[in-house]
């Protein structure tokens, strides 16, 4: 098992095998044993697969090639609606329309991906999460129809592998391991967590692709810039807004 | 892999076996290795087994129980500040002061969360996931002297189990699975998707003992009330702009 979940690698090329419907079940119902909040089960997950839908998610995410060329597009909500109808069928008064609903059910959708995608790769599929759900959740919402109290989180693109992409790096375990209270970085201590991964020929070619003086300035200035977060951010609050889980 | 996801319980009672230093980094080196966002890994765990820590952390859950008994708690954040400095280091301006930058560094850090949980079980371990971490972040980064720009996210105990708890129920796999875009639901399919739930002898006892009419009003007016979610929501978002991510 742990040697399963250290072979992790994102997969974005896939063959045209199609995933069968009963493997497709039984992933999702292990997904769904995952741990949430007070079993509410307050979390959906819609499941494209048509061609025109796909096409229509294109956009949101930016036109990564894996939406339309992956067979299973899984699309991962924070979702009160269910719970919310039911509540109102069993003369009970529900009061989920508001931040604290929201992140406890986008939490249980998150936690629930993550089992998806561990059940995945052990049946040999591989996976791709894509983190433009909560740039463009208000153009997901309108494409998959969700109702209010229903906010995409998170994607995930399953098929079987076309290749063995290689595995990315990672830091050093204690740069994100902190004993029992949170240990501050010294700039000495900042240098050495990032001195493997500076020094990579692999980063060296990213920088200069980019046109860059250092592997920071490629995600301050290019991939993840200030004026993007801040227009994404007031997008998803919006969003959350329109959604009814802010006031 | 299906059956030990599928075979997934809480545990919330912990034997007094310690945790070897040596399994523990096997876990967390497993849960780095899942998917993160532009591989930035904008995450942090902070590892408390610290009686005096512990103790400290205790109250901002509620005293449950699991807190002092279990050998290790682990406290999932979202963390932009060891990528900022990094950045300040290296003549780049970083812009992660806001709400998406928190959205993106708290999935991250929970899809790591629940690779560590099934890691865990693998190994034997039991675990127990607290929702009480959102509810009261600001006594928990108080307490873990959490710097701007981390705040806790979920919090797990992890320990050898002390007995093998019932799994709970879950509703039928239609209840949270929508086929292309989402089905709203008639009032017909609430009923059947909640009836096996709510005519269970488990859930009618434990209406019973709540001395409430129906599953949902337990939700509604006892574990989950609008007058919590609402201050909780209200103390999250301040903990957010405290942290330095939300205007």
């Amino acid at each position: 098992m742990l040697n399963l979940l250290n072979q992790h690698r994102t997969v974005r090329k896939y063959t045209d095998k199609t995933i069968s419907s009963e493997l497709l079940n039984q992933l999702l119902e292990a997904a769904c044993r995952t741990s949430n909040t007070g079993n509410m089960q307050a979390y959906s997950i819609v499941v494209t697969t048509d061609e025109t839908i796909k096409k229509e998610l294109a956009p949101a995410h930016f036109n990564q090639p894996m939406i339309t060329q992956a067979p299973v597009v899984l699309t991962f909500c924070a979702d009160f609606n269910r719970v919310t109808q039911w509540c109102e069928q069993r003369q009970a008064e529900p009061g989920y329309d508001n931040f604290q609903s929201f992140i406890s059910s986008a939490i249980d959708a998150l936690l629930a991906a993550q089992t998806f995608c561990v059940a995945a790769e052990s049946a040999g599929l591989g996976i791709c999460y894509l983190g433009t759900t909560t740039y463009n959740a208000q153009e997901i919402i309108n494409t998959l129809k969700l109702p209010k109290l229903v906010v995409p989180i998170t994607t995930i693109t399953v098929g079987y592998p076309d290749g063995n992409p290689e595995q990315t790096d990672r830091l050093p375990l204690k740069s994100v391991i902190h004993y029992e209270t949170y240990s501050e970085f010294s700039s000495e201590v900042i240098d050495e967590l990032y001195t493997e991964k500076e020094n990579s020929d692999f980063y060296k070619q990213f920088i200069a692709e980019n046109k860059k003086e250092t592997l920071a300035q490629v995600f301050t200035d290019i991939r993840y810039t200030r004026k993007n977060n801040e227009f994404f951010s007031d997008k998803f609050l919006l969003a959350l807004k329109e959604q009814g889980f802010l006031k």
